[in-house]
């Protein structure tokens, strides 16, 4: 499994609401985006914690039951989890519930991705520790258990500077909310307030919804505790230079969703525009791949001074159980999910903007599906770089489309996608993109 | 219930083709924006009919076993139904199935409204008719058998002639299937070919998704029948000017089905600049309510030569089955759908578009959260007539914004939704608008 | 399909209690075994209908919100419709609801077979009636609206005139529940009270579970009218001899209901203790086959003096979605349902009794079983008539068994069984037994 | 939670079939009346396993989906659980899956209550170790993991050397599937052989739903290794006295089962005929309670010399999800499920036989319901000793009527029950009838 994909989860924590559990369950619906395949919460009113974890969407797994009565108490925690090939069982939901020395619950939530798992693993295992899930986040739970500090939130950075790699974390112990962003602060995490209740979201789109003000953002390398006396912070890691996952920008987060002081939506129009910048080319029409290729095109469109038109449209009445036809008449694929517009995209040339290419048999049927409503030339555009490439800061990332990147030259790519010409942005754009650096 | 409302259902049928009941399943699947509360598919191989029927959606409604073997047959005949509050019973959903004379069954989907409804269903009483729905097809069932023409065509000809209203009916009877359009063709339908077999449907987003090819819109009174002999058409009607809801180009109709000849979305978008040219104002940005008002929104920043932003992201993890939560959190309504991209509002003149206002408490919430996201001036734009009005072809039409419209003045409504300014298209500009003129 | 399966359905109604949709669902949980594959209920304050209808058991038919707000009134009335190969749909559900003569609504749920169906549908089909399902209902809906007689009660009864069959009908109708029993009184119905108001239930064990009084059963060719003058009783049919069907007590019917005075489960011992008398073997036990030959079982044992054992134990454990297994190991069949218990069986002489035989695949399989389980004799009992035969009152009746007994001889069926004997009780005995006359 | 509940789980293993888990599957399903809470079933083809587990019955937590794709392999291990309040939660779902040594998956599902877990709990938490669950299943794992045996299947001994109390444990690991039954052998676990792969079950019924041939009981104290050299034999525990609790023939098991050689239904009449001895009372009926009380009120009849009859009839239609009445007809609680039958019972002394009393709530309905019926008097006779007792093999018991009968004497129950008289059965009269002993 890519890096990239395990990274695409969701936390969000509430410490003094009486309607805490529900306030969960919304900021988790609003969080939906960052993983589809699971979603739990715990909630405590300080003595007794209450889990329910299930497979499916958020709406799905949350019933009225559940949120009228399984989960009573003023704190909560919750958690979504990426739909991943492979892995996928419930015994790697979260939160993760387990009990601390014996004595006190402690509830975890993890959204990031452990660089060094193996040894940590290893020598756990010479300790006799039992793994039950494939989960970073047992480990974690492991470490913190053989701490030797006595106080929990000293136990947890202990355990913490034990961990190399990405990790935003929300823990549920002894009465306290805690956050932690790790030190380079790959994962987002923010702060905010509700009717005087602490809120930790992965995304302010969450607090938006909730209806609660923006606090600010959690810093990296920055634990925060958040009990009966407010929020504390702790600085408890060795400073690190600051390294938001560029991904975050590009394709992770909600348009609406602002991080580290950057609107996410702002930052895609800029990658749009660098876009256009670098791989300029005489079109009649910019149109998006909906939803994904929207703010880029937007921002290409205005950048190039070529006319925005929403060529593709979208089916939005999916449902859960679509049944494919048979044999005869199987692989629908995107043209479920899409539809071009003839009269917009006839005789036009066309550059098509999206966030990425996966695997390239999408693009494909979406530049097949642009030809065929008429278009002379189809020019795809994508805002993001092409290839597997080292982190800029340090953390080894196969990012998502290696599949077709990683083996493939751009001229191979427009090849198999039947395009005329295929750009990618390149990894320099894209960091000055986010920066927010003209060229 | 207003006209507009039960006007908004889906036909869609296909005669010679080994997977009839599959590719309606896709039909109405891509028709489900023309109703989402129940559905209903007819197949037959010429002798017997088989009939599948649900409320919800399509891709709830049919699952495996209902496609892959309760529906056999080249011939079906499929409909989705709109939902309306109060009459919403599994007794109402079509299509209707029935038997003709006793001896061969008759099928029908119905799009449409009659507008004489209550004087046919006296006099059918006095012949001791039982009626077991409040659909309108019940009532053309029984006047197709009180016909005295021997021959099917012609029965249901007579029929039609009694009748008076909008209708686009869908007809499977006597290894026939037919299809009607009004004489005034208030609802759309065109025809469609797969694989050498003949397809109708309400709209030709779904011969897109089927891969058919488009042959031709259905004319305003004409009937089309198809069998084994291919397509034979006939004009049974007095001649009527040609009439098409003008609802159907402003928003019944999904932007990727082109009608009557004219594509949905370019009408969108010249309603869009017609709106830009009667209600003109000074602005930063344009901005959609997503998706309702993209298509309009981009016409009218392309008149105006104001950028357009999507400053409204819209959440597509609804699910199902949401859950309110409790009393002291209710009513977040719009905002789980809904959020505004602050960095984009913030400090702007925001024109707002959409298609429509219905009873304003959806539009009261949009405006309050692109305030609460900074705008300094805020100007409601809809493109569409603002009030009851008698449809301009003679049929009576208390359209479905009627309830805030009728009895407010605009300056009321701008009042009411916290706007600056609020500005809806002119009878006339919507009219000019779909016919291509230009002021 | 044979008329003894279509005869199998239920029906319930109460008049003036404030809870009377909720009594209903409990009264046709109750009537469940007269219909599986259907149910709904009509409610009525008197003025407006509503309707709750599906495919299922009552139990998932009805969910709290119909329970709840779907159904309000002080009058309700339900059906539930036996699972029937072949004619399965949604349409077919009952209550069927319809508008009489224009004005008011009425429901009907009916519980028979009439006889004389082919020549009335042709006489009113004749008269420009449509008719949209297979239901004898819609037939007598159709008379009872072409009636001359100006008084609701008085066309029922003009219309009923005019059918010949078995039936049981309840109508809601002009703030009036009515129940008629056909003259031969084939099938069962009964009055009862709850809380002062009156009930109408197929049979007494609906009463038992809402804690309703038995009152009386309604006589053959009774029509009961409850309304707020109470009820109100007339005779309008010329007088039959009365035909209760004798399936009723053989296998159709609750062992705890009480039909026309008889206890069903005494109807049942005394039909096993004249299968002991008619087809009498030395044999070491007897053995019911869960549950449906208990109680004959136990008649049996007494009349013969021979132990009754346990040998056969049913899983009730069973769940709606079982998935049999692959290929391989396909076939479980009974098995599933079924166990014999060795240590019972082993090395005995086993009568085993049933109620029926339909196919005898069934039964096969549990000779079978029981062999295995080391039975040195099986003797199969069963406890009625083996053939089609013309009802004793002259309704012609093909029953449930023909299928093997009809073409076989009971030598040919023991033989295909694998058992050592086969004994069907004589419809002489079977008539004498329910009687209550001893040889 | 009482001991006694917990206790009732479920394990069903098999190895070396290619149907493995669609076996286990069917295996679970026989043993569904030892746990409706969940199950689960961990399926391997040596190297990798693959889990699925859920809360509800067999037949709904495995779908299609499931059987033909997530569980591939020829080994095979399920469990179900007992439905028990309070600490319901899918973390406690089995099989348990845990890494062993950080190399090998294995997979654990137990059946018992180990006695010590509070002392070995403190020393595993002391020696760092992490709880997730409240499964004594967790504590074994723990202690095979730090066991210093290098060999699985000595570590797995060692390991069961350190706990105390009732297990009945099936292990997947290193290719293997290992079936223990504790020193005592208080729960039992037999071993069967179907297609050539040997079969491990908790119960005999288990192996006849599949056609598996019964092989042996798994004795007291012996861990048996299935692998692809046959199945080896191994007395890893110092020789206790035989235990098996005596309430697998009172109440747990399935009468079609045979657990160390006695049949249970034979155990069950065997105890019928001594609670007639100790209890007898003149009477015209002995009626069981369906169908707990079935095989004893059998023994007791014969016993008695009174005639048996099923008075009570039990309705077998419940569905899944029941809604109960509105407040004013709520608690219809046992009559949903039973009715008497009036021809029966009226003017007869009834003896009424059940398997225990736990609350008293259900048995008083009961009784009420019978008195209802016009019994002249009813006398209730219970098959099981009426309190709490030191468990005869030293193993300290709280049954599951401690309720009613660890606070109250048997003339306060009677009152409390409405009966005329109560026995229940002596612990020596148990004894006795399930060792075979005559008085």
């Amino acid at each position: 499994m890519p890096f990239g994909l395990k990274e695409k989860c969701g936390v969000f924590g509430i410490w003094g609401h009486a309607e805490a559990a529900n306030l969960t369950y919304l900021g988790l619906y609003a969080l939906q985006h960052r993983g589809q395949e699971g979603a739990g919460i715990v909630s405590s009113d300080g003595r007794k914690f209450h889990l329910h974890r299930g497979m499916g969407l958020v709406a799905d797994v949350f019933g009225e039951a559940e949120l009228r009565h399984t989960l009573p108490g003023h704190i909560a925690l919750g958690h979504v989890r990426y739909s991943t090939t492979g892995e996928s069982s419930d015994a790697n939901l979260q939160p993760l519930l387990a009990d601390y020395r014996g004595k006190i619950s402690v509830a975890l939530g993890h959204n990031g991705n452990l660089v060094n798992t193996d040894i940590l693993k290893r020598e756990l295992v010479e300790k006799g520790v039992v793994f039950y899930t494939t989960l970073d986040t047992e480990i974690i739970m492991n470490l913190l258990t053989i701490s030797l500090e006595p106080n929990f939130p000293d136990a947890l950075a202990e355990a913490l500077l034990k961990v190399r790699g990405a990790y935003t974390l929300l823990i549920l112990a002894e009465h306290k909310l805690i956050g932690v962003r790790d030190p380079y602060g790959f994962r987002p995490l923010c702060l905010g307030m509700k009717d005087g209740a602490y809120v930790l979201s992965s995304e302010s789109c969450a607090l938006d919804l909730i209806e609660a003000d923006f606090v600010r953002d959690i810093e990296p390398g920055e634990m925060v505790v958040i009990d009966e006396h407010g929020v504390s912070s702790y600085k408890p890691f060795p400073k690190k230079h600051k390294a938001l996952c560029i991904f975050e920008y590009i394709y992770f987060a909600r348009p609406d969703s602002c991080i580290d002081g950057y609107s996410v939506m702002l930052a895609r129009k800029a990658l749009g525009r660098r876009l256009a910048g670098e791989h300029p080319v005489e079109a009649d029409i910019v149109v998006p791949v909906p939803d994904s290729g929207k703010c880029a095109a937007l921002g290409y469109a205005e950048e190039a001074n070529i006319p925005f038109e929403e060529g593709l449209i979208r089916n939005h009445y999916i449902g859960r159980t679509f049944i494919e036809p048979r044999q005869s008449i199987r692989n629908f694929g995107v043209k479920i999910k899409l539809n071009a517009v003839r009269q917009i995209i006839a005789g036009k040339r066309v550059i098509v903007v999206d966030d990425s290419i996966v695997r390239g048999t999408t693009s494909r049927k979406i530049v097949g599906m642009i030809r065929r409503a008429g278009a002379k030339e189809v020019h795809m555009r994508v805002s993001s770089p092409p290839s597997k490439y080292p982190c800029f800061y340090g953390i080894d990332t196969p990012v998502r489309w290696e599949l077709i990147a990683a083996k493939h030259s751009v001229k191979q790519i427009s090849r198999f996608l039947g395009a005329d010409s295929v750009g990618y942005l390149t990894l320099k754009g894209a960091k000055d993109a986010v920066s927010g650096k003209k060229d």
